[in-house]
């Protein structure tokens, strides 16, 4: 009863069309898929009907099938649950009524339900297969194994296919995986290894369905076919902002006890909303079927997304969700569930062509309407001197329209003030639409194309995975490095208390945003009353605090504010300095501390006179300063990278000389003390930024540093006691001439030190940072509340 | 009859009100009012008007006044014209009408004409003025002449002011004078000089009527007084664009013989909207009465203006112009003139502040509404997720309202979803208005403030002069620097046609524009129907040429087109070299040629993979790399500081060593090429970037160099026939091994070389640029037709 026909995979090659991925050649013979879970909800929904597509479509294609539905329970009880299902399984439109009958029949023929549970089932499994291929004396083409399951089962799964599932003979096997692919980056990483015990990387398939809406795999061949139009304009200087909106009128009723351990931005932002941003964003792979070039391409994307921190997101969470948390879980009245049913979040990618273009990614629950579109909104760049009615004074868009809302299908539409777009193929150009208003445009003034036959995700991700189209899945290094830049927010928004909104219309314009350079906000200011406000707004009722501190003046403050604080005071010094002299002569510490300063500093002082500024550096590891590891590269990379200063200004250590590192005999050390000689008067800086170390050091002077013969030297080499330890620093005579030393601390971990410090006399020594004590200058600790009061 | 009684100057200084500009001390005494062309149009119309008003208000402050109309009639002549004019002066609503009646009595008899013709006429004057002093036991405070004369005339009279008419002990002098200050930077500083025999800086003052303005005068306050609430939005990241826009819906009928000189550049760009445009970018100064610090402010914005060149700019012409010309200055009717009546201009400030956003100075004849402002939009940095209509979804701009248009008063407009402005001294808000729509919003949607009293700029102004507040007049230097800024635009301008516009409501949408990236263009494309065309639009129909230039391959094109073709190939190369081996080593020669290529690159080329390109020099000269010689120094301003290139692949010569340039012994020439040995693959660039000199020098490698132990070195010292002669090259050998060579002339000077190039057998001796032979590489020259055909 197996349908043999011999004939080439020509029907999918060709529906991938001009520019889209090719497809790998695959020899025809026998498949089978697995759905494991094939009794539950989505395969119920969306995966047999899918299955059952793909069936009809490769019918007379050569391969010949047979579907598994496995599940825990046994077959007597299983068999009749399946068979419901798979006989509600229906053929599209362009199938006959007939020619359907036959196929479900057939269908429903090479469909059986298997208990699949123990090592001994999946043997089973193997054998059966086996025996199939025999008797029927096949060629496999492959197995496909979907994973309809909690990814609790995933890793165990894996390794039974794996240990009796494998086909022999050259036939391939494709493992499908649904989301979560983990919880954050650990877990993600920690299931992506067990799985990678088991299975290749080109074996697994997660799915991630966003990938297989009909809009959404057209973002990169539209972006290729209107690439004469869009050159010009894909770039910060037309693009005014990027929106991914994803909004929903539903709740999570019924869900909870798995809604509530991810909230909105693990469902939706972490997964499909960065997919599509990576689609619109990153650079186009010259050949679009290259698999790894696309991934590689998504992956520099993801490398130049500037990190997310509490600042470039706002979450909300509908009012009604507590008290479903509560009866869900089973928990008193005065249990708060932080975890957001709503969240907006600013991206910026740190490339010249995207340099400070907005990237919003919105979704949220119990919103007005149920609507999802990615939005390239471009920057006015027409001057209407009289009549502002023509449609070139309109907006400029273009909308990739996931579907719902008001024009209620799929669709790109760009205005008709941009460019007339390529019709993409197996699209059609809508010019009939009733009046509706799309983004702030009526219908009327966009180019609008939508799919001629509308397909549903699942439909066309399994045609993908037949197919083997990788770029419609996402790999192991996606996944990471999406985790990799969603971790490290989801941390900083644990203690954050969600904005509450009532839900649907009656949210108004609660859940506004607003964007401040890199930072985002709700626009409206809200009292917010529930018991946790403590906790995520503390910041707000701040006050800088200035004391005394080792006899030296302090400046205290929650983090944030204390930076605001140095950075201004460090304006201050350099407006002052040229003000003098034309020059500010500033020297920085390396470390990871002074990186909000940086940040501050390029993101909010445009009149700092760089111009005019020299940037020294108090210390260096003795590595080359194209590694990571040097201070100089971070400095580089955090701050001088992003603000106008010339060239000659920068004066990085020299620890590479002669092709060597640190090398006593090389000078590097006497070098550095003669340029600082020569261009700093008096050899006193404006400004010096320390550190200290937990161990009390400061610059590269660390505890137990002999200070023999170095009196007179401002530079010297220096041992650290961890790796790598050789480094190159100023010394104390160098440091205490200056006009101004700031030591800044920050963090928990350093409130033992501060405690310590603060009862220690003077002993450079043992504790190294006692010994700045500027001759004729002014110290200032900045010393954040974390490492004061702990 | 002298008013004498003795008051200080309280009243005046308290005008000022806070945050303005501090008056001088003045010491009460006499003062002489001298119009020159006293009985001429604008004394009539402003001019005498305004002196009434100051002598109202200094009646009772302890000054005397004389008043003198001069001119080149006999007195019996002028006299009873000048009475005509004084009789026609009016007092302002706050004075009763008997007071008025006293005064207007009094300022007739202080006034008085005289011929001032000679040399005789002036010292005639000085004497009468010293008698009258004499006479009347008068201490003198001061002489004003107000020169309201064509400009042709300045340097005669100011000599002849010199010469008789200076007050001896103390009192000060001061003269007025009224654009023109010249037709372009020559000119300006040609008058300048002149001025400069007879008067010293502190004594002119050179009358812009805008800074006059109400409106205008109070953007420094305005900005001061708001600084907290701008001080966040007032950058990059916030504003959107900046209009500075001037309607004016008359012709010039009847003027032709000057306006036809001048355009609309001239007339009110290149003085009224700049001043304009400097009030609204330049740094605030600390202290706004030091006219000192906000002269060098306002240089500091001219200094980092973009060039302004022919793609910054469209020009228009109206209809009738064309008639107007050739009636009013007798020509036949194939005339044609390309006076501009209508401009947009696009400039950018090269600061981190305003990088990239644009500033529009726009205004034309014979438009469809008079009206100017001076428009900040700000983006939009609000998403507003449902409910679109609430004010702060709206577009946020602040305006200042010149006059006259929808509004009918002057004003600054702040819309309400920004900030609450503070109310500026001798300003009401307006609360009241009927239901006008100013610049895209309801007039309900803003803040509005205008002056308690309206006051005519020049009313204003000769209060001003009084005073002595010279920040309300044009230095020398900000005149220069203003020229310096259009004079390039102006020339560029000359073989450019203007588009033909019918005038009036009629214009619609023909004169709208568009912005691209720094480039200006109207929106719609007309064929303009003109015998002139031809100039102004060759470079449409252009098409890259490509052929053979001595053996090699050559393209050619219109400059503007061979350089983008030019940036198309580096980038190409670039891609290539990353794509093989992750590094694209690139070397640029120094010299003003590639200066439109790196502009091309900065603007245009967002893919460049700067991050994996090394820049290094194909030559250099032996000055410090500070200095504005140094290649380096020019390739570091108009490209690597605007692109996103790392600290580290960036590699000059270098030619200063311990201290000292170019000394053979500290052998920087072995360094460099150490250091292209070290990281370049077998020392062959990617790609080289040579130009040629008139001489056929190329690189640093001049005609007669001698060849002989440079065939194994890639770097020698060379010497140059013109200053500064010592100079760092790459050699033959060097530049001979690079994958690619590309050989840049352009420029009609250059035709000639090209001519006899091509006709010369290879002769490095001779002519060096003969030499460069890539031994396994591609040379191609990119010739621009001006060179190429002459």
């Amino acid at each position: 009863m197996l349908v043999t026909v011999l004939l080439l995979l020509v029907t999918l090659c060709a529906q991938g069309g001009h520019g889209e991925e090719k497809v790998e050649a695959q020899r025809p013979g026998h498949v089978s898929v697995v759905i494991v879970g094939g009794t539950g909800d989505l395969a119920k929904k969306y995966l047999w009907q899918g299955f059952f597509e793909l069936y009809v479509n490769q019918v007379s294609s050569g391969n010949t099938f047979s579907f598994f539905g496995g599940g825990l329970s046994p077959e007597d009880q299983g068999t009749p649950v399946l068979f419901e299902i798979l006989k509600a399984v229906f053929c599209l439109k362009h199938v006959s009524e007939e020619r359907c009958a036959v196929l479900k029949e057939q269908f429903l023929r090479l469909a059986q339900y298997r208990q699949l549970k123990t090592p001994e089932d999946y043997q089973e499994l193997a054998k059966h297969i086996d025996k199939q291929l025999q008797e029927e004396g096949m060629t496999e083409a492959g197995r496909l194994f979907y994973l309809s399951v909690p990814a609790f089962a995933y890793a165990d799964i894996a390794e039974k296919i794996n240990n009796s599932c494998r086909p022999t003979s050259g036939a391939w096997l494709r493992v499908v995986l649904e989301k979560p692919f983990g919880h954050d980056f650990r877990s993600a990483q920690v299931l992506a290894s067990q799985l990678g015990n088991s299975l290749k990387e080109e074996e697994m398939y997660r799915i991630d369905h966003y990938l297989g809406k009909q809009v959404v795999s057209k973002i990169l061949p539209f972006r290729i076919e209107n690439k004469k139009s869009l050159d010009p304009i894909w770039n910060k200087n037309h693009i005014e902002r990027v929106e991914i909106v994803l909004k929903e009128t539903l709740d999570v009723k019924g869900r909870i006890p798995f809604y509530d351990q991810y909230g909105v931005i693990r469902d939706v932002i972490q997964n499909h909303l960065t997919e599509v941003m990576t689609l619109l964003t990153m650079t186009l792979p010259l050949n679009l079927s290259s698999s790894e070039e696309v991934t590689q391409n998504k992956l520099q994307i993801f490398s130049s997304l500037l990190p997310l921190g509490k600042n470039q997101a706002v979450i909300g969470q509908y009012q009604a969700y507590k008290t479903e948390v509560q009866q869900e879980l089973n928990k008193t009245k005065d249990h708060v569930s932080v975890t957001p049913t709503f969240a907006a979040v600013l991206a910026h990618i740190d490339e010249a062509r995207y340099d400070g273009v907005p990237i919003l990614l919105i979704s949220g629950k119990m919103l007005d309407e149920r609507v999802g579109y990615a939005r390239i909104l471009f920057k006015n760049d027409i001057f209407c001197l009289q009549n502002h009615n023509s449609i070139h004074c309109k907006p400029k868009q273009i909308v990739f329209y996931f579907g719902h809302g008001s024009l209620q299908y799929p669709a790109i539409l760009v205005s008709k003030n941009l460019f007339k777009p390529a019709l993409m193929d197996e699209w059609k150009e809508q010019t009939e639409h009733k009046d509706v208003n799309i983004l702030g445009l009526p219908i009327s003034d966009y180019y609008v194309q939508t799919p001629t036959v509308q397909r549903e995700a699942y439909a066309e991700l399994i045609s993908h995975i037949f197919a083997g189209r990788k770029n419609s899945f996402i790999s192991t290094e996606n996944l990471l490095a999406s985790w990799g830049l969603w971790t490290p927010l989801l941390s900083s928004l644990v203690s954050s208390f969600p904005r509450i909104y009532p839900g649907g219309a009656d949210n108004e314009d609660l859940l506004d945003i607003r964007l401040k350079g890199n930072d985002i906000s709700y626009n409206s200011e809200v009292v917010i009353i529930s018991p946790d406000q403590m906790g995520g707004t503390s910041a707000n009722g701040f006050q800088v605090m200035q004391g005394k501190y080792r006899s030296a003046d302090m400046v205290s403050a929650w983090a944030e504010e204390l930076v605001e604080r140095l950075a201004a005071d460090i304006q201050e010094a350099a407006e002052a300095a040229v003000r003098e002299g034309g020059v500010f002569h500033l020297a920085f510490s390396g470390g990871s501390t002074p990186l909000a300063l940086f940040h501050r500093l390029v993101l909010h002082h445009f009149s700092f006179p760089w111009r005019n500024t020299h940037v020294w550096m108090v210390d260096e590891r003795c590595v080359p300063l194209t590694e990571m590891e040097s201070n100089f590269h971070s400095l580089h990379d955090h701050l001088l990278q992003h603000v106008r200063i010339p060239y000659y200004n920068i004066h990085p250590m020299p620890v590479q000389l002669n092709q060597r590192l640190c090398v006593e005999e090389d000078g590097a050390a006497l070098l550095y003390e003669k340029e600082v000689s020569k261009l700093v008067n008096g050899s006193r800086f404006h400004f010096v930024l320390l550190g200290v170390g937990y161990d009390g050091h400061t610059a590269s002077l660390f505890p137990g540093i002999k200070m023999d013969g170095l009196e007179e030297r401002l530079v010297a080499l220096t041992e650290s006691p961890v790796k790598p330890h050789q480094r190159m620093s100023l010394t104390f005579s160098a440091i205490n001439r200056a006009h101004r030393v700031a030591l800044l601390v920050m963090g928990k971990g350093k409130h033992e030190l501060i405690t310590q410090l603060s009862r220690t006399k003077d002993n450079p020594n043992k504790w190294p940072v006692t010994g700045v004590k500027p001759a004729n200058g002014r110290l200032v600790w900045y010393i954040d509340y974390d490492a004061l009061i702990g």
